[in-house]
C-alpha cells in the first residue's frame, strides 16, 4: 500500500455516449464515498471541455436516487465532448484547475482518444511535481480498445441490435411477399465488432435465421460476391437480412460509401450511408425490392434494452478505478479480464494508459468464417455472455424514468481561459 | 340469444403487422376454445391470400406455450398480406374454401381495407345463403379507423417512439456541441396520430423537453414557417428534435417528399424520405448540423417496448369478436369504447363493417395547438392512458424469446385456384 494521498476526486466522461457509461460514473461515486482520503467528489461537465472552463459539479450533493438512477440512464449524464486538447497551454490549464480544486484523483471514462488525453495530463502533472493519480475507465460501443477482453457499452449495443433484428425478421417473415432484401446499417467505425455481434440474433441450430449476411470492415467488400451471396440466400429464404458495419471498406481500403467528407475533431471520418448504397446496388443488380435502415444514435442509447452483464461490469469498472487509485496506482486504465474456465466470469485488472492510447483491437481472423459473411463459434463463445441479463428500467407514466443530475456547480476560483 | 350455429372458425391477419396483432389472435383462440359450438379453430396463412390457396392451419394443435407466446410476439404469426381481392371469382373461391372446411365463423384482424374485404365476403355469403358470421378485429398502428376510440397497435408504437425520443434526447443533451437539428421520421401514412403521440415523451411541465416540433400531415407544411420554428427552438435549446409523419403534405395536398412513386396493392403510395428532405432543408437554410433518422418497420415490431394496456386491449378485442359471433352478431367490427369517467377504462362494443371500411378517423382540430407544431391537453388526455404498462417479454440467452407457430396444415380438399 502506497502512502495515502488526501484530496478531491474528479470524474468526467468523453466521446460518444453509451447506455452504461453512467453506470461507470455511479461506480466511481459509490466507491469514492467509501474512501476517507477522497474528500470531495466532483464531476467535470462535458469532459475536458468543462475542465478547461472550470465547470465542475459536486456529485456528493446529488440525491441517492439520482446516483442510483445513473445505473439505468443512457447517454452521458455529466455531458461529454469530442474536443481534442492540442496546445501545451490547454494541458497546463487542466492542471491549474486541478490544483485550484485540489483534485488528486482523476477518473476519465472514454475510449482510446480519451485515455491518450488522460495519459498526457498525468505526464504533465509528473513533470510539474503535482501529485495526481489518473485512472481511465474503459468505454466504447465499438469494442476496439486493446488489453481489455471487451469494453463496457459493447454488450448492450449488441443486445439491442439482436433484439431489433429478431423483431424485424418476424415482420419480414410475416409479409406475403417474396424476395425482400433488408439492409441494416450499424455503428462501429472501422471495427466490425458491432456488426459481428448481430450473429447472436440467430437461434440455436437455425442457419435460416437472420442475419443472413454480415458485412464487416475487416473483410474487403466485393460487389460481385455480395450480389452472389444475396442471390444464394434468396434461393433458400423469402427474404435476406444483411447487417453492415458503417465503415465498410473496399479492397483498396477506401470507404464503400463515402457520402460525406466531414470529419470530427480527432480526424475520424463521419461515416454513414453504406446501407442506402447497398440497397440500390441490390435493386440495380437483382430484380428484388431492397430496403435499408440505419439505427443511428438510438442504438447507443437504448437503455431499456441493455445488457445487465454489461451494466454490472461498467459499474464494477468505475469502482475498480477508485480502488486502484487509492491503492496508489496511476497512469492505468481498468481492463476487464475473462476467467479461463468454461463458465463466464469477469474480473478487473489494470493496463498502462499509453498502451491503450496507441492500439486498436481487431477481430481475430479465425473468428470470421471463411465465407467472409458470418462468424465462427469462437466469436459466438466470446460475445454470447456479454448480452446476458436485462436491465430493469423504471417507468413513469408510460415512458422510461431516466434521471437528470441536479448539477450543483462548484464555485469557480480561476480567471477564464481562452481555449480555442 | 340467436340460434346456435355449429361449425369451425377461421382467424386471419391482414395488412402491416403490429406488436399486438398476435395478442388479438391469442384472444380469438382462447375464447373460441371456450365455446362448444366452435368445433375446429383454424388460422389462415397470409390473410386472404392463404385462404384463396386453401392454406389453413390447425390452431388448436398449437402448444399452450405457443398461444401464450403470441401475447408478446410481434409481427403476424399467421403471416399477413396486402393482397386485394378484386375479382368476383376470388370472393367465390373464399366461400368455396369456407364451405369445404365448414367455416362458420370468420375473424379478420386488420385495418379498413381488411374490414372492407371481410364485409364483401359476408355479403356474398348472405347472397348465396351460406350461413357465416363475420366479425372484424381492429388493428392498425395508424389509429385511423372510425367508430373505435383507438386501435390496438397504436399505443405500443407511441410508447416505443416516446422511449426512443427520450433516449436520443439524452444523447443530444450530453454532447458538447450546440445547434444540432435531429429529425425523426415516423410511420402513420396520411394520418398524424403516431407523430402526435410523440408529445408524450415530454416530461410534465417541461416545455424544453423533446420533441420540440411535431409535423403532422394534417397541418400543411410551410418551408418558411418550419425554418423559423427551428430557429426559435435553437434560441432556447442546444438542439432541436423534430418528429415528422411520413405523409407530410404541402398546402396543395402534395407529399412534401415524394422520393418514390411505388404504390402498394391498395394504391397507397409507399412513403418515405421526408426526414432526409427536412434535414437538407435545415442545412441549406441555417448554419447548423442536421441529422435524420427513420425508425422504419422496427417501430411496429418493438414488442420489448410495447404497452401492456394496448396488449390487453388487443387480446380483449379478439375474445370479444368470438363472443359477439357466438351470440349471433355478424358484419361488425369490435370497437374500443372509453368510459366517461375521469379514470381511463375501456370496454368493447360493435360497429358495422361497412362504416369502418369507408371512413378515416382524423385528429380533431382542437387537439392540435394553434402553433401547428404541438398538441393540446385534449390530445394528451386521450393518448396518455394508451401507453401505460410494460409488456414483459421473456428472454432466452440474451435475446427475446418470441415464438413461431408450428403451423400444422389442414389437409386441402379442393383443386387449386388461379387467383392472379
Amino acid at each position: 500500500m502506497s502512502e495515502e494521498l488526501v484530496g478531491n476526486c474528479l470524474v468526467a466522461q468523453s466521446g460518444g455516449p453509451t447506455t452504461v457509461i453512467n453506470a461507470s460514473v455511479a461506480g466511481v461515486v459509490s466507491e469514492a464515498l467509501n474512501n476517507p482520503c477522497i474528500e470531495e467528489v466532483y464531476g467535470g461537465i462535458n469532459g475536458v471541455l468543462g475542465i478547461l472552463k472550470e465547470e465542475l459539479i459536486d456529485l456528493a450533493e446529488e440525491s441517492q436516487q439520482n446516483i442510483r438512477g445513473l445505473r439505468f440512464t443512457p447517454a452521458s449524464a455529466l455531458g461529454t465532448c469530442r474536443f481534442k486538447l492540442k496546445r501545451e497551454q490547454d494541458y497546463e490549464r487542466i492542471l491549474e484547475v486541478f490544483e485550484a480544486h485540489n483534485i488528486r484523483y482523476f477518473f476519465y471514462c472514454g475510449g482510446n482518444d480519451s485515455q491518450d488525453t488522460a495519459d498526457k495530463i498525468s505526464k504533465l502533472a509528473q513533470k510539474k511535481n503535482y501529485e495526481l493519480r489518473v485512472i481511465g475507465v474503459p468505454k466504447t460501443i465499438d469494442n476496439d480498445l486493446v488489453t481489455t477482453d471487451h469494453c463496457p457499452g459493447y454488450g448492450s449495443v449488441v443486445k439491442y441490435i439482436c433484439t431489433v433484428i429478431r423483431e424485424c425478421a418476424l415482420d419480414h417473415e410475416a409479409m406475403g411477399q417474396h424476395d425482400l432484401v433488408s439492409i441494416m446499417e450499424v455503428m462501429g467505425r472501422n471495427a466490425g465488432w458491432i456488426a459481428a455481434g448481430a450473429t447472436l440474433a440467430k437461434g440455436k441450430d437455425n442457419a435460416k435465421d437472420a442475419p443472413h449476411i454480415i458485412l464487416l470492415p475487416e473483410v474487403p467488400f466485393s460487389k460481385d460476391k455480395f450480389i452472389e451471396d444475396v442471390r444464394d440466400v434468396l434461393k433458400k429464404n423469402k427474404y435476406c437480412l444483411v447487417v453492415v458495419g458503417e465503415g465498410l471498406l473496399d479492397k483498396d481500403g477506401n470507404y464503400v460509401a463515402n457520402s460525406t467528407s466531414s470529419q470530427d475533431a480527432f480526424g475520424h471520418q463521419q461515416l454513414g450511408g453504406v446501407g442506402d448504397f447497398l440497397a440500390s446496388l441490390v435493386e440495380q443488380n437483382l430484380a428484388v425490392k431492397a430496403r435499408s435502415s440505419k439505427l443511428g444514435i438510438g442504438q447507443r442509447a437504448a437503455a431499456q434494452c441493455s445488457s445487465q452483464t454489461d451494466n454490472d461490469e461498467a459499474f464494477m469498472a468505475g469502482g475498480a478505478a477508485v480502488k486502484a487509485a487509492v491503492a496508489g496506482e496511476t497512469d492505468k486504465m481498468v481492463i476487464l479480464v475473462r476467467s479461463e474456465g468454461e463458465n463466464y466470469e469477469c474480473e478487473t485488472s489494470l493496463a498502462p494508459l499509453s498502451e491503450i492510447a496507441n492500439g486498436v483491437k481487431e477481430i481475430p481472423a479465425d473468428w470470421i468464417s471463411e465465407d467472409g459473411i458470418s462468424m465462427t463459434a469462437k466469436f459466438i463463445k466470446y460475445c454470447q455472455p456479454l448480452i446476458q441479463g436485462e436491465v430493469e428500467v423504471p417507468y413513469d407514466n408510460g415512458v422510461p424514468a431516466y434521471v437528470r443530475l441536479s448539477k450543483r456547480r462548484v464555485r469557480k476560483v480561476l480567471d477564464s481561459h481562452d481555449f480555442e
